[in-house]
């Protein structure tokens, strides 16, 4: 049993697996391995760490801060979606608990996280991020990453205005692809990720 | 006759043609309208300029130069290509001179031209380089774009052991691309154009 | 008295004046060649078309509009600007009506235009775009670029919502600056380009 | 004493510790907290890995690579870059083997390592490539980082040619910086991250 899937297993203590490491279904989206490094590291995952994961489409990224000691809630509606993320925490041996539905309802419940990532959303943006502000301890870690053109200015603002630390970068990567005799350059989509550390109260 | 191909034509003087007005052919490279528009203005195209497009491929960089009053060679070795250049050039009205084969048999016998365009290359690319050097005017200016690794050194270096004036811009671009409810960024590969002025012999 | 400006001015053609040839005064933004070149394209400038440069800045894309045939009104409330963009004027040997004031105030009284240009906006962004909207001839163009954050979406929806044909491409750029014994690529800032096409009335 | 550096210490195991806790030296080169995240992350440090830093400036990847549990010999010729390395290793409370000179000389007498990071490079870059690759195991792994032209077809086909599973991104990266009222993308120069995965000799 254990043995079918070893071939998948991440040996290294380094966040990072290849994107091909995953389950993948049509249509529901993953974010990529050099973005998924940068959340983890931007998310300062530490032992023991509760962490939503909101959105989490084929769970990538759950998988990443559960490998790094993270004890995570991986939030999802897509019923596919939820069977992947399923057979990718066997894949790699980690245990999430996987929560069917949508924020805020879905988190209600859930201890307060000391991180959250939210890997884009849909059209509730604003009550997505209010009730995960509203949940996350002091001090804890909010990260965000967009391809659209709408969220960018919205969580950034969101973040200031309740006394976050926040930083944004923006990245636009290419990857060299053999082609015939020639090595091209091939480009992805840009992606923002946005972090912001919540104030304490003292 | 000429209605038929009204619609396609460009009636402003300003480069920057939208891509879907040219004709294309499958595996026929095309430059895209952003940097042909660049490299139109690297070129500094003048009324009456003799012009290269050394690998004209769907001749949109040759059709654009001839709008801006260019003499154009555009040499190009593969069938297909010099009849998607043809059409292009009819399509947009403009006279083209349409050399097959390959540089630098093909130009060995061409006027000596104020400004030479190659858009990426094969095998032979220090032979182009070469033979387009040795032909170009003083104070004629060469531009190169590549979308692979290997050519930018070597052109960057070839024109500046030559005493060009060498300028190079690395460009990667992303489209907004409408997307359900949302407005995705969509990478595309990053293009490095290089650009070189002859020195002058006095 | 000419020829001492003779040596500042540009023989083509084309768009893409190199920024070193532009006088420039300190805190007062230019728009840089590739990025004007662009703006100059994607404005589709044509012989006699009155264009409005909102927030001239420097003058470099006024004097580059002025330059493919424009009716040029640059707008501009800081007064060193309103220097700054006579003298290149003066310099590139074209002639610029010259708006001192804000939109929507100082265009109120201004022809109609068939091209808008907004180089990015202070504080009262949807009164600026408004007024331009409503003054803009059907079939006009509007171009916006944008360095900062939160303009991107406001105006690509601004204009959706108008009805206009919208375009946006967002640019990194980076150029090879010789240092010691390499050639290092320096990283620009990152610019986005709207642009929109307002819709007929037939 | 101890204590003095408490506050410069990185409490997690994600890499990414963010520039401004490195002490740094002019001129002294530092990759950033990006492209070393994603350094480390594609150099798959593991507990015990023998590391060659070469050329390890302020010794940040050094750090972070030890940070992972590597044993790390950070390669350098620069005397004020050597006691920068120090410092750091002291301020994160790791312990570097520092290694005064240049490979190929300085890293003949190492432990042949799993693992080799290459940050750029002078003059004799071949000579450098020639020395890890022969000393690298089996089956370890070769990170190189480029700002510039020139190395990047010189490694990508180095490593090629010797049998190297090899894959390379270019990444432009920009900063959102608030300036007044508005907050500015600032754009980072580009950096091309190359890795390769040495063949097994079964």
């Amino acid at each position: 049993m254990k043995n079918s899937n070893f071939e998948h297993s991440w040996p290294y203590k380094v966040p990072g697996i290849p994107d091909e490491s995953f389950q993948r279904g049509e249509g529901i989206p993953m974010t990529r391995s050099e973005i998924r490094t940068l959340v983890i590291s931007r998310l300062r995952i530490f032992e023991g760490a509760i962490v939503y994961d909101v959105g989490a489409g084929s769970g990538s990224v759950a998988v990443e801060c559960a490998l790094q000691g993270g004890q995570v809630y991986a939030v999802e509606k897509n019923r596919e979606a939820l069977d992947l993320i399923k057979q990718n925490a066997i894949n790699f041996g980690v245990s999430l608990e996987i929560v069917a539905g949508e924020a805020p309802q879905a988190i209600a419940d859930l201890p307060y996280p000391h991180r959250v990532f939210i890997g884009g959303s849909g059209g509730n943006l604003e009550r997505i991020l209010d009730s995960c502000h509203e949940r996350l301890i002091s001090g804890g870690r909010l990260v965000f990453t967009s391809v659209t053109i709408d969220p960018v200015p919205v969580v950034y603002h969101f973040l200031k205005s309740r006394g976050y630390q926040v930083d944004a970068v923006q990245l636009q990567m290419a990857e060299a692809s053999p082609t015939g005799n020639n090595v091209i350059w091939k480009g992805q989509n840009p992606v923002t990720i946005i972090s912001g550390e919540k104030g304490g109260e003292g």
